[in-house]
C-alpha cells in the first residue's frame, strides 16, 4: 500500500513541485504578493488591529453587527462587487458578509469561506496586560517568555516572530484579514485571478452555525461555486501548511447533578445529604478508563473507516507528540499510544469546564446545591451528533439516573434519588472530501506553489466545521487550507496570531486566487 | 440502657422544670427580658441592621476592624467594664472584642463567645433584591415563597416570622447581638446577674481560627473562667433550643490537578491530551462508595467511641430526617440508613466546590490546563487533623498521583504521569464536654428555663468550633447554646436570621446570666 493511485501521483507531484519552486510564473507572483506585504504590512497591521478591536462573540450582537459592517466596507475599499450582508430570516441572527470579484474569461469559481465570531471570553482569565478586544503585540508567544511590546514607529519592520494577542486573532478574523488582503496584493499588484471569487465570511460559526443551512439556501444562486475554500484552524504542528479534507463533527452536551435545594452547612448535613459534586465526579469518571478510551456503550459505533488513499496520508503526517509534549508539559497521553493524527480520527468525548458552588479563596464549608459540566463529543463520518448524545444518555441512565431536559420538579426529586439535567446544545456531523477528488488536485497545487517543504494532506482536522451543510444546501465540496499557528490557544484565554503566519496565509490564498 | 444515671437525673430534670415553666423566679426574669425585648424591638432591629451592614469576611480587614470598632461601642453603651480589643502579636489579624460585667457576690464566672466575622461571599449567587452587606427583612424563607419587606414603620409589631437577610445575620453576628441585647435588657431592667459575666468576640472563626490560641494564651489572667458558653451555629431543626457539648474538627484541603500548560482546542487534542477534569473527576469518586461513606483507607479509624450518656442522648434527640428531605428535595439520603444525628457523630468528607475552565454560557471547546476541588474532612473525638488529612495525601498517592504541595516544575511535569498539588489549610480538631459534667447542670437547668418543651442534648454539632483551644489553652470547659434557625443558609448565599430566633435567643442568655 505504499504508493496507491491517485494519491501516489498527488503526493510525487507535490514533492516535485517544491524543488521547481524557485523559478515559474507562481514564483513571481509569490515574490510580488510577498513584496507588497512587506512595503504594506504597517497598514495591514494597523486594519487588522481595527477589527480585533470590536467585540465578537455570540453575547454580544451590536459588536458582531459592527464587525460585520466594518467587513463589508473593507470588502468595498479593495473594490468587490454585490457587497452585501446575507441575513436569516430570524431576526437579530448575525448576518454573513458577502462580496465577489467577476474575472472575464475565467471558467472555475471559488468561495473563500472564513468567521468573524469568536469564542466566549471570560476577561478575568486572560494574563495581566491583555484583554480579549484591547489587541496587543508581543515579541513572542508569552507562554514561552514573550513581552509585550508597545506598537513598533512607522517603517520599522515587523519581526515575523512577533505574536498579536486578541479574541478571534487567529480564529478565525486571520482567515477574514489573510483572504481579504491576498486578493489587495493581486489587485494592487494588477495581477489577475484566475478563477471567479466570491467571499462568504458568517458569523455564528462558534455557536454551531445554527442558520448555516438558511443562509445557504436563501442564496444557493448567488454562492453557486466550484469549490468552497474553508480558511479556519491552524496549520500543522510542525509548522508546515496543510490541505484539510474535512473536518470532525460537534456537539455540546451539558449536565447537571441535583443535590438539596437550598446549599447545606458540610458540617450540619455532611455524611447525610447527598452531595451533587461527588454524583457529577462519579458520573464523569464512569466514561473513560485511564487510557482516555470512552467506555460508553457503543460510542464507537458507526465510524466510517479511513480509505487507503487516507491511510496513507495519515502515515506520511511528521510525527510532533513528542515536541508537543514537552511544550505542553504531560508525561503521557491518552491514547494507548496511538498517534494523535490517528486518535482525531475518531470520535471524541471532552469534559470542557466543572462548576459547582466555589473553589479557592471564595469556597465555604457547603454541600453544593448543584453540580454543572459541559461536555464536547467530536464527531467524524458515520456519527450522527443526536445518536451520539442519545448514547452518553442512555449511559446516564445506566448509572441510576433520572434524566431530565428541565429543572426538576418536587414530584421528580422526591421519587429519584439520582437527578441529571441533560441539556444539549446544537450540532453536526462531520464531513470529509475524498484525497483523489478532482478539485483536490489544483488546490494542493496552489499551496505547495508557495513552500518548498512538502506540505501536509490530513483527511480531517480534529476541529469541527459545519462542512456537511455546503453539501447538504449547494452540494459543494469544501477543502480548508488554514493559516493559524497550532500554538494560538483557540477557544482559549490569550488567543493570538504569529504575525508570520498571517503573512504566509496572505500568500496561500494569492495562490488559490491565481491556481490553474 | 434506657435511664443512664446521671444522664437520667439530668433528663426526668429537664422533664420536669418543663412542667414548672408558668411560674417562679425564673419566670419572672423571663417574663420581664421578653416584655422588655417587645417594647424596644425596633430599636434592637435598627441596631443589628447596623451591625450586619459593615462587611465582615476575612477578605476585607477593614471591614473586620470596623466591625470590631463597633462592637466595642456596643459594649461600652451597655456600661460594660474593661471594654478591649485583644490583639494577636502578628500585624493585621483581626482583633477579639473583651468586654466584661463584674457582679458583686458573685462566685462563678461565664465567658459568652460569638464570632462577628463570616464565610467568604460571593454576591453574584445570591437572589435578587439581596445583597451580602445590604440586609434585608422578608416576610419569611425566600426558599418557601418569603417576599422582601420594606423596613416597618415604628410601633408596627414585628412578626417572629420575618427573616433578616445578610452575610453573618445568624453566623455569628446572632450570637453577638442576643448577648449584647440579653445583658441590656437585665440591665435596664435592674435585674443583676448571678454570676461575672465575659465577653469574647472572635474576628477569625470562619477562617478556621489560626491565631485564638495565641489570644487566649497572652490574656490567660483576663479570661479566667468556670465555662465558656460558645453561642454559634442553629438550634435543632425540630425548632427545640438545644445545649450541645462538642463540636467536631474541621480542615479543608484543596486539590488541583493538572493537565496541559496551556488550555487546548478540544478537537484538535481530544482523545490525546489528558484532561484534568476527568483525572479529578476519578480522584474524587474514588473517594466515596454509593451510600457516601468513605473509602479511604482507615478514615474512620482512631474515633472515640460515644458513652452510654451519650447514646442515650442521641437516642433521645427528635427525629427530623423526613421532614427535612421533603424540605430539601431528595429522595435518598447518604449514610445507609443511619440516622443524621448518628452520621454527624462520625467523620465526614466533602466536596466544598469544583471548578475547571468554565460551564454554561462560557464554556468554551477546550481542554482546560487544571481542575480543583474543596474538600472539606469533619473530624470527631480522636481525630486529628494532621493525621486525617495524611489519610486522604495517601489515598492519592495510591491512585497513581504524584503529590506536590507547590505548583509542579517542568522535571516533575516530565516524569509523573498524574499530578495533583494539595494544598491543607489551618485545622483543628474535636472537642466534647462529658454529658455528666458539673458544669452541665445550671446551663441545661437555665436554657429549659426558658421553655416548656423538653430541650435537646447533642453530645457534638456537626459543624466545628475550635473548642480544643479553650481547653489546652485555658484548661476550661465550653458548652454551646446555639440561637440560629437551622434553615439559615449559614456558610452559603442568602444566609438568614428567624427574627423569633434572634427574640428566644436574648432571653436564653438572659436565664444564663441569671443561672443558678
Amino acid at each position: 500500500m505504499k504508493h496507491t493511485y491517485p494519491l501516489g501521483r498527488l503526493l510525487g507531484f507535490v514533492a516535485t513541485l517544491g524543488l521547481l519552486l524557485a523559478a515559474g510564473p507562481a514564483a513571481s507572483i509569490l515574490q510580488q504578493v510577498r513584496q507588497y506585504r512587506q512595503q504594506h504590512e504597517h497598514e495591514l497591521l494597523a486594519e487588522y488591529l481595527r477589527l480585533l478591536a470590536i467585540p465578537s462573540v455570540a453575547a454580544d450582537s451590536a459588536g458582531l453587527r459592527r464587525t460585520a459592517a466594518t467587513i463589508a466596507d473593507m470588502m468595498r475599499q479593495r473594490g468587490l462587487t454585490h457587497v452585501q450582508l446575507l441575513r436569516a430570516t430570524t431576526p437579530g441572527v448575525p448576518p454573513a458578509v458577502f462580496g465577489e470579484v467577476r474575472v472575464p474569461g475565467a471558467t472555475r469559481t471559488l468561495v473563500f469561506y472564513a468567521h468573524y465570531d469568536g469564542q466566549p471570553v471570560n476577561p478575568a482569565q486572560w494574563a495581566p496586560g491583555l484583554s480579549p478586544f484591547k489587541p496587543v503585540l508581543a515579541s513572542g508567544s508569552l507562554a514561552n517568555g514573550g513581552q509585550l511590546l508597545p506598537l513598533p514607529a512607522p517603517g520599522t519592520p515587523l519581526n515575523p516572530e512577533w505574536r498579536l494577542y486578541a479574541r478571534g486573532s487567529s480564529d478565525d478574523k486571520a482567515g477574514v484579514m489573510s483572504i481579504l488582503s491576498a486578493y489587495q496584493a493581486l489587485a494592487q499588484r494588477g495581477i489577475k485571478p484566475t478563477v471567479n471569487l466570491k467571499f462568504f465570511f458568517e458569523g455564528e460559526e462558534e455557536k454551531g452555525s445554527p442558520h448555516l443551512a438558511e443562509l445557504l439556501h436563501q442564496h444557493r444562486d448567488l454562492l453557486k461555486s466550484d469549490l468552497w475554500i474553508i480558511c479556519d484552524g491552524p496549520v500543522h504542528q510542525s509548522g508546515r501548511k496543510q490541505v484539510v479534507f474535512g473536518a470532525r463533527g460537534d456537539v455540546n452536551v451539558g449536565l447537571t447533578v441535583y443535590g438539596p435545594k437550598r446549599p447545606l452547612h458540610s458540617g450540619h448535613y455532611g455524611n447525610w445529604a447527598p452531595n451533587p459534586a461527588l454524583g457529577l465526579a462519579q458520573l464523569l469518571a464512569s466514561m473513560k478508563d485511564s487510557t482516555g478510551r470512552v467506555t460508553i456503550a457503543g460510542f464507537y459505533d458507526d465510524v466510517v473507516p479511513l480509505t487507503a488513499a487516507e491511510l496513507e496520508a495519515v502515515r506520511r503526517v511528521p510525527a510532533v507528540e513528542a515536541d508537543l509534549q514537552r511544550e505542553l508539559g504531560f508525561a503521557r497521553p491518552d491514547g494507548a499510544g496511538q498517534s494523535l493524527v490517528a486518535l482525531i480520527n475518531q470520535p471524541s468525548l471532552n469534559i470542557n469546564g466543572l462548576r459547582s458552588a466555589n473553589v479557592g479563596a471564595q469556597a465555604a464549608n457547603v454541600i453544593p446545591t448543584t453540580a454543572e459540566a459541559m461536555l464536547d463529543l467530536r464527531l467524524v463520518l458515520g456519527n450522527d451528533y443526536q445518536r451520539q448524545t442519545e448514547k452518553v444518555v442512555r449511559h446516564l441512565q445506566r448509572q441510576g439516573y433520572f434524566v431530565t431536559r428541565a429543572e426538576p420538579t418536587d414530584a421528580e426529586r422526591a421519587q429519584h434519588p439520582r437527578l441529571v439535567r441533560v441539556t444539549p446544545e446544537t450540532g453536526y456531523n462531520a464531513q470529509r472530501t475524498p484525497l483523489d477528488s478532482p478539485v483536490a488536485r489544483s488546490v494542493v497545487q496552489a499551496v505547495q506553489s508557495t513552500v518548498a517543504q512538502p506540505i501536509v494532506l490530513l483527511p480531517t482536522s480534529g476541529g469541527s466545521l459545519p462542512l456537511y451543510v455546503f453539501k447538504q444546501e449547494l452540494g459543494a465540496a469544501t477543502l480548508t487550507v488554514p493559516v493559524a499557528n497550532y500554538d494560538n490557544n483557540q477557544h482559549a484565554e490569550n488567543e493570538n496570531i504569529r504575525l508570520g503566519n498571517l503573512w504566509d496565509g496572505i500568500e496561500t490564498m494569492a495562490a488559490l486566487m491565481t491556481s490553474k
